[in-house]
């Protein structure tokens, strides 16, 4: 079952940070953005990989399959959302670390288990093959409930003090539920929309995708202590970012490299699901992404400077190629 | 795929507290033990169905899907566990019920995931077909996914003040991830124990069905401040009242009768995997459960008389029949 080309373990060399390709930041104020965000990137696959490295009790084979699915090259975006948003508020990032790899974990379980032939039968992702091709079905379904698991102990563990630790539980285990991220997979798995509804499209994605990148502004805002008022700016922020995310995500499925993005593509289409693109036509939905980006930058003006890795990260989104 | 004699709903007449048939425990006494043991059954039935109620987003099959694994009939060990664990230590039953519900919840999303084909491929469950029989694998693995997440949620939630609430979600993550629930199953879906190993037989249960048993305990103290001395106790008493509860369970397996487990039975014996009866034979498995459960009683002493349904309830596990 095992295929060790894909091992990684202790004497792996360290995933080094990915350099970040936007087309429409080539400025030199944009190098300065690439290195602030292969900084982070380092950051958190260091903690990812410290967070992975497990105590007696797990069997070798589970520990090898968590870490291939979990550091397998990513673009890190929830967590650095996460970062991101605390510094925003004042926080560091040795603060946040925790929420980010939590936030990072429950992204690796969904797709760990949205990949699983029972779901959306994929066979690549991040470039790999998916993780039951290479462990099989059983394995993949554990390591997706010991990511989900590890998740929220890391939260209650590691964030400190106990009432923000608490509150980060609170809101990534609802961000991971029935009413968000399961209910959204579930929605889609049911069909997805198939008529022309712009409305119950946004719904699903608001669920599937939205909930965990809000909840991952959100965390950051509740590590470094934010008040209310930001938080909502934060959350603002995020449920904009999530819908242009998805936006540029069906944008890249009708017009993106596999090789760039690391999945296989076209395939809603195939499946006859409605897209964004198919919905509103390319142009209008570029339009509609960038409309959104540019509402997102506005809800985090409050920040002043401090907002402005935000305002970079958003416009990543909007001109992403993977 | 709905199979409408399975339908829980709100419209449905709420799960009656059951009667606990324990051969040994028919004396006027214990008459007293069976009517607590009710009671709280039905308080801990009444907390999972409105916990089980959840707000918009979440698609309805979803919601029922979960409805029908948390609410089918259980013997509700684990969360009464955490009250009477709760209760020993000068807690009240109101503020143990988040935590026994979230106990339950993890409980369900394992036996939910467990029965899947690709993992011990089961039928029946609680007497009833399996989830996924009723609804699908797809469906099955969300049903899973959402009660684990909905368990943390509540805790982080529900449990007052933020700090035990912290502590909680961390014991209950651990309990369930990795090196404990998971772990265990991944052992033992890799083959289990096909030696004469009772080492190594004992490891896959202290974490397959061990380490949540004593987490119930744990949580209950938490819940009720606990100091560490009377957490130790729990903890021992939990460790030991495990494995005297999966020595019963490979009795049962290979001497119960199926309608009164109400799953199948003859498994593991089936599959080559090592069970106590085959490797220490029937009656020497029966004298190490009641060795067990006389220590797990010997080890919450301590606690005196507020001990005392701790100990009906480890004798019920050493004689039960289901």
């Amino acid at each position: 079952m095992l295929n060790v080309c894909f091992r990684m373990d202790k004497t792996h060399t360290p995933l080094s940070p990915e350099p970040i390709k936007v087309a429409t930041l080539h400025t030199a104020e944009n190098s300065t953005a690439e290195a602030a965000a292969g900084r982070l990137t380092a950051r958190i696959d260091g903690a990812l990989d410290r967070y992975s490295q497990f105590e007696d009790g797990c069997p070798p084979e589970l520990g090898e399959a968590i870490r291939y699915a979990l550091l397998a090259p990513g673009k890190r975006l929830r967590p650095r959302l996460v970062l991101l948003a605390a510094e925003a508020c004042g926080g560091v990032v040795d603060e946040a670390l925790p929420a980010a790899c939590a936030v990072e974990m429950i992204h690796t379980y969904s797709l760990v288990h949205d990949d699983l032939p029972a779901m959306d039968d994929d066979d690549l992702r991040r470039g790999r093959p998916t993780c039951h091709k290479i462990f099989g079905e059983a394995l993949a379904i554990l390591v997706g409930d010991a990511l989900l698991a590890r998740a929220l102990e890391i939260l209650a563990t590691d964030v400190k003090p106990a009432d923000r630790a608490a509150r980060c539980c609170a809101a990534l285990g609802r961000a991971a539920g029935a009413t968000a991220l399961v209910g959204g997979q579930a929605s889609d798995l049911a069909g997805g929309v198939t008529g022309d509804d712009v409305p119950s499209l946004e719904s699903i994605h608001r669920r599937k995708t939205g909930a965990l990148i809000t909840a991952s502004l959100e965390l950051g805002g509740i590590v470094a202590g934010a008040v209310p008022e930001r938080l909502a700016a934060l959350r603002e922020y995020g449920q904009l970012l999530g819908l242009a995310f998805q936006i540029t995500d069906d944008l890249l499925d009708v017009a993106g490299s596999q090789a760039a993005v690391g999945k296989r593509l076209a395939k809603d289409a195939d499946c006859g699901k409605a897209t964004y693109p198919q919905l509103l036509g390319i142009e209008a939905s570029r339009d509609r992404a960038a409309e959104l980006v540019e509402r997102a930058c506005g809800a985090v003006a409050v920040f002043g400077d401090a907002a402005q890795p935000l305002v970079e990260i958003a416009r990543f989104v909007r001109d992403r190629n993977r």
